[in-house]
């Protein structure tokens, strides 16, 4: 039995005001960096250790990393980024006041940009200031892999090849592995470890910074899960 | 012409205190963390950009290298930490106050132990909760490689396979590179780009927090050196 701990970073600025945030690169809040501490001492009052993390490339979700890490006094693990691990990408949502938003295009349908795995949000153009091509942290990416918007099955499809061949190599390794990410690249994790369907999936919710924790038999199939708190 | 930026960690406790530090895994100063984040400031408001960070192992320095990441935007780097860019074991001085010990031992023998190349600091014994072998992360060292003592030319012999298996690759695929360590870690890097002698080594002093530029040819030989403050 091996044992795998997901958190989602604490509260960001956005989420504070309620805004849409997806790749747009915001702080944690204050209340946000207590959560993240807080997570961290409750993996070291119960004795967690890890040979390795997983983050995005977002500081909201780097900073809960490293503000856990430094809690369990591991800062010296190998943390590694990526952008697969990245929030959904939320078009021309992005930074836009959820309240207003559902005024100006009704529940139904910002519902629908939410929760529908098929439901694209409105796509930005290339001009954009918030296209990711205008980003130093994206220059790696193929044109086809930089996103105008994108659905939450989409976001799953760029979030699983990174579990394949970087997070499940390390759990097979017998490395002890904690990744912190978003609410929706972490929905495809726990999706494809789950066997959730679409369904099922899009109805999970994932509380921030709370230790998610898995116990995975030889095949990372669950044997069980819980939370720390 | 490549630019590399070394930097030395800010004030630590134990620097405050006036003691010697050695692998002791000390957390920087209040002082010491705004030393950090103004490097990253410095390097910020002149333009810097990087691809990739080495650091050590240790707190003080890993600390360092996010505060000053975070000041250029630059948290999402890879980050690639390593034992062998870990300051100068400093055997049963650590933890010591330096006037006590010279006032025990005497200027003359306190000043060889900090600055002859050949000559040992009194050892531990593996009983000694200082030994390396006793901590998580230098589980991977075998047995030749955990220290009981170190004099400055083994810290320079452990710090250089690093430097030509991870960092001189780096900067041959023309990544622009940041290196976060300590004072004796950073002479063997320096010692070696400037083909100094055991004795220019030695004198030399490096400041905490303080960007130190080289523009380095295709040989990676030095072409200039300075400092950003």
């Amino acid at each position: 039995m091996q044992k795998l701990v997901l958190i989602r970073h604490g509260e960001s600025v956005f989420n504070k005001e309620d805004r849409f945030t997806g790749w747009e690169d915001v702080d944690l809040s204050a209340d946000g960096l207590l959560q993240a501490q807080n997570a961290g001492k409750l993996l070291a009052e119960n004795g967690y250790t890890f040979d390795i993390g997983f983050t995005s490339v977002l500081k909201r979700s780097i900073k809960t990393m490293h503000f856990v890490l430094e809690e369990l006094d591991h800062l010296w693990i190998p943390v590694r980024k990526s952008w697969r691990l990245n929030e959904r990408f939320y078009g021309a949502l992005q930074g836009l006041n959820k309240a207003e938003t559902i005024e100006k295009y009704g529940e139904e349908q910002v519902h629908k940009w939410r929760r529908d795995p098929h439901e694209h949000p409105p796509a930005i153009t290339e001009q954009d200031k918030r296209f990711p091509g205008h980003y130093l942290r994206y220059n790696d990416l193929t044109y086809r892999e930089l996103p105008l918007t994108e659905n939450l099955s989409e976001t799953m499809d760029r979030a699983l090849p990174f579990w394949h061949e970087h997070i499940v190599p390390a759990i097979r390794d017998g490395k002890k592995v904690i990744i912190c990410a978003h609410g929706n690249s972490l929905r495809a994790l726990i999706q494809y470890i789950e066997h959730l369907s679409d369904e099922e999936v899009t109805k999970l919710e994932i509380p921030t910074a709370t230790p998610w924790i898995y116990e995975l038999d030889d095949h990372l199939d669950k044997i069980n899960q819980y939370y720390l708190r």
